[in-house]
């Protein structure tokens, strides 16, 4: 049986459904406590909402996510304990949020009216007591950890080689990165909060697992104008593949030249040891480089597109030796940046991306994926260094070897024993990452593409909040959307407006621009955003970047082994790094060291 | 080591005791979690007494049914917390039904003044945390649900075939609804809070068990009048077995037209196939079948009589096929009613019907028994459908048959997997457990017997409260007592007073029946009850009963095997049901199905 809470309905005593039950168990199996710190409806820096209302939905956000930090699901609480200011039994504001949070579980519970609670602004805290059911130890060749795209691979080759293999997942579904959700459950209407594009030329690993797996693919629209929205906001338009006409010679001379000094740049790297061909870059920032080599504000504008749209920085933010190389990882800056045949951004999923990893992990033997179970830590004693010990939230798991498939910065949520060389711990903590908010909008039609428009916006407006969009439709399932990136330090501007803000000058901007010329636009029938820095198993997003002498100091631990302990993830792939084939590739050189180190050596 | 709360007092923190424990651990193996909502001082509708010292009494009780419904005891208690309006430092009104709860155990708690609680009326809120010690799964024949009489002859009867069994019981005592206590420890004078009389010629099964456990019996006095009491409260006598002198002749006539009818009509069932053989009995309720076959109010009231001390309904809240049936399985009417040779109600036991219980669990192998541990599933899981788990609160158990004893109605309290079938599960919902409290009053003297009297009332007062009473003495050890039925809608509108206020009407009325003619009634030395209606494991008492139409559709399905799941209990018993004959017969057909399921077949 599986060990679960079970609410208990004592005869005689008073109906509590929908929202409680007078006594909860756990039971079916042994089971691991969690208890939480009173939550207040408190914002990441600690500042409640003047709304009291606000500060109820707040609090249950903030309890969801001490939920996840330690792989606990709702369905895993035993008890809450409200404690609430000028409580008023005829109106019980946590009722709502409650419900919403509860999903149909009914732990037991208690209200406490307070005078008042640890600062006079909070007038809402709530606290949970939690039991996860463990299972018990199991045995495995191979445990990986996480199931993005690069575990469930690196998986995937282990389980291909005759390997018995678990991965072990923090979030309540497989994917990472890749995440695709339906506009109306079954309607097929799929939009991707997260990686949406592959080629089918120079990314082929992704390609054949694609095709594989027998996954309908769409071409990115680029048929018509570009708009292009200058540094003052000025608007105007290009044909796709041409620069832009509209923001005079001297910008367009500024733009094509940084861009072609950048392309020549990073075509002298060699991806397998960017040190040895481009260490003399890595000694200061994009920006600095930019500057170095003449460019100006328009340069920088257009450069600041591009590390937003790829990296979710600024070109402050990251070395230039770290941005030329990840260039080059995609065959140049040229050909990462394109959406045509051989570009970064060729083809998208009519499904969306998620079911890449929906269908590896469907390829995996039935029990593989343990979800919901953050790994806390990784040991390895002195006294049986054959075996690694791998605890997780849901239950441990002894192995002989362990592949970490997480991005380098979330190493610190791990406790390594022994702990990780210092190198390869500098290098997690030097690495940043990003900030990419993909709002999608969602439209009954493609009203942009009647007006001569491929539904790309590419904005040097400093606070954008949208650097860039894209046509996400899918023609073929009636599924039209404008994916609007906000990125870098415009994005994390506008992730500080409450969402419907948010989302309200992302159509203003839309309106502004691809709208422009007395365009009608329809409005919209649907939003999705995923902030990835706020999440807690991603915490930015698509890659870490490293700043000037991190490369320097630190590549060479990228991919080092640590004991039996092995690295993979998109990050430490050569070819396409940050991008879903760079993930494949480096699960396979995951799979192939341990597979390598477990198999009897042949004479 | 057993597992146990184990409170530590901290050198140099002051005196905690009595009451509590300035830390509780939980010690010796694992433990299960369990979290109770804060319990106020409600009824079953959520109303709140306005004494305040009664809402901190139903505090305690409703956290008493908490802990009862998942198995807990006040042992299990780590922690409690109070919740306290209006709190008074010099008037803890907390501490006396706090001492009486807690039995000498000392949880760690806190105690929080607050302004409110969730509802202006709460003035008192306690809650608990708890720690169930778990056994080690275990692994037998065969496991028994349920310590009541049904299952504890079952798993004797599996025991004595050879096979290991475990009897696994939701109360912290065996028995069931035999339940006897004594006046005071060691006095030897019991009365029995349930289940009562037997007879030693057609309840061949429970007093053949009474022989080997060479229990003390006590013939039932009939010796005397009975006290009969009319529906317009006036007091009359006649002898006992025969008829009422003081009702005049037609209500006389109206009676015993009645009873015969009754006799006849019950008479022609056939007990092993009731449908078959009176299928036209079960479209209407036994009210309305007296009234067609011309019953008048006394036969009503009379029948009412019947339907309040054997089932706890009334005449309308049942099927004539059901009653009619009930009757037969005892032999008829008249026989299930007689207190006399070969009568439902011939002997009773000196030390209780419980030294049945305890006796037959004497005899099982020592730790075949598990108190305190409610089953909460069992399943039965494709992969391995040879073996069946039973969860229950203090261990779980792998078997390979299960007996479940427990009365129809509480079929739900278990999660069955796969589920029963759906007549089994109607079957389950539409039987309906009446109300019978047995308020037995206890006496220095038998003084009606000075006064000619047997000891037995029978009125037909609509509200009664009591509608009947009986002599329930054991001479022996100068035990005296009258057990006064409080029963159906008359019990039932008992219930809601307080229990001084119950008992006060319950001697006004012996005094105004028995105590007529002015005798002196001296003053009772004690009072017993139970209300088994609001018991957590009986739901009511002795037995379901069935409304119109549930017998003709779901009849077959009482006594059906739901996989390697076997049903007994009193209600499947063909001959005494709601006997302890009947359950013990039943146990008897549970064992015989499991021990021919078990056994290799022989040529």
């Amino acid at each position: 049986m599986k060990p679960v809470v079970v609410p208990a309905d004592p005869h005689g005593l008073f109906n509590s459904r929908p929202t409680f039950s007078h006594v909860a168990s756990v039971l079916g199996g042994p089971s691991r406590v969690v208890m939480t710190a009173g939550q207040v409806g408190v914002d990441e820096n600690g500042q409640a909402p003047a709304d009291v209302k606000d500060q109820y939905t707040l609090a249950f956000a903030n309890l969801a996510r001490c939920l996840e930090a330690t792989g606990a699901t709702v369905a895993d609480i035993v008890k809450l304990v409200y404690y609430v200011v000028d409580y008023d039994p005829n109106n019980r504001l946590h009722v709502k949020p409650l419900v919403t949070f509860l999903k149909g579980h009914r732990p037991a519970t208690t209200l406490v009216p307070v005078p008042c609670l640890a600062r006079p602004a909070f007038k809402f805290e709530v606290e949970a007591y939690i039991a996860i059911p463990q299972a018990p130890a199991r045995d495995v060749d191979v445990v990986v950890v996480g199931a993005g795209l690069s575990g469930l691979k690196a998986a995937y080759d282990v389980q291909k080689a005759g390997y018995s293999v678990a991965v072990v997942e923090a979030r309540d579904r497989v994917g990472g990165k890749t995440w695709s959700v339906e506009h109306s459950a079954g309607d097929g209407k799929f939009v991707d909060r997260g990686a949406a594009w592959i080629n089918d030329t120079n990314q082929s690993e992704v390609h054949a697992l694609a095709q594989a797996l027998g996954l309908g693919l769409v071409v990115q629209n680029t048929t018509g104008n570009v708009v292009q929205q200058d540094r003052d906001g000025r608007v105007s338009q290009f044909l796709y593949g041409g620069v832009p006409a509209g923001i005079g010679a001297s910008a367009v001379d500024d733009m094509v030249k940084i861009r072609d000094a950048t392309e020549a740049a990073c075509q002298l790297l060699d991806i397998r040891d960017p040190v040895r061909t481009g260490g003399h870059l890595d000694s200061q920032t994009l920006e600095e480089w930019i500057r170095s080599v003449g460019g100006g504000p328009t340069a920088l504008a257009s450069a600041t597109v591009w590390t937003r749209a790829m990296l979710g920085l600024e070109p402050s933010e990251m070395s230039a030796l770290f941005f030329l190389n990840y260039c080059k990882s995609g065959g140049g800056l040229l050909q990462m940046r394109s959406d045509r045949k051989d570009g970064g951004q060729y083809l998208r999923f009519e499904r969306g991306t998620q079911s890449l990893s929906l269908g590896l992990a469907s390829l995996l033997k039935p029990g593989t994926v343990v979800l919901s179970s953050p790994v806390r830590s990784i040991t390895t004693t002195q006294a049986d260094a054959a075996k690694i010990t791998v605890a997780a939230a849901r239950g441990d798991f002894v192995c002989r070897r362990v592949i970490v498939s997480v991005p380098t910065p979330l190493y610190k949520e791990i406790a390594f024993s022994p702990p990780l060389p210092a190198t390869k711990a500098a290098l997690a903590s030097a690495n940043r990452l990003g900030y990419i908010n993909k709002v999608i909008v969602r439209y009954d039609t493609p009203w942009w593409r009647a007006h001569g428009l491929c539904g790309m916006l590419q904005s040097f407006v400093k606070d954008g909040p949208v650097s860039v969009t894209r046509d996400s439709s899918v023609d073929a399932k009636q599924q039209y959307s404008l994916t609007c990136f906000l990125a870098g330090s415009a994005g994390r501007a506008a992730s500080r407006l409450p969402q419907a803000e948010r989302f309200r000058v992302v159509v203003d901007q839309i309106t502004a621009t691809l709208g422009a010329d007395k365009i009608g636009v329809p409005a919209p029938v649907g939003f999705e955003e995923h902030q990835w820095a706020r999440d807690q198993w991603a915490q930015g997003c698509p890659c870490p970047a490293a700043p000037p002498g991190a490369m320097t100091q630190y590549e060479h631990a990228l991919r080092s082994v640590h004991g039996k302990v092995h690295f993979v993830g998109t990050e430490t792939a050569y070819e396409w790094k940050g991008y879903m084939d760079g993930a494949l590739r480096s699960g396979i050189r995951g799979a192939q060291e341990v597979v390598s180190a477990l198999s009897p050596p042949r004479l």
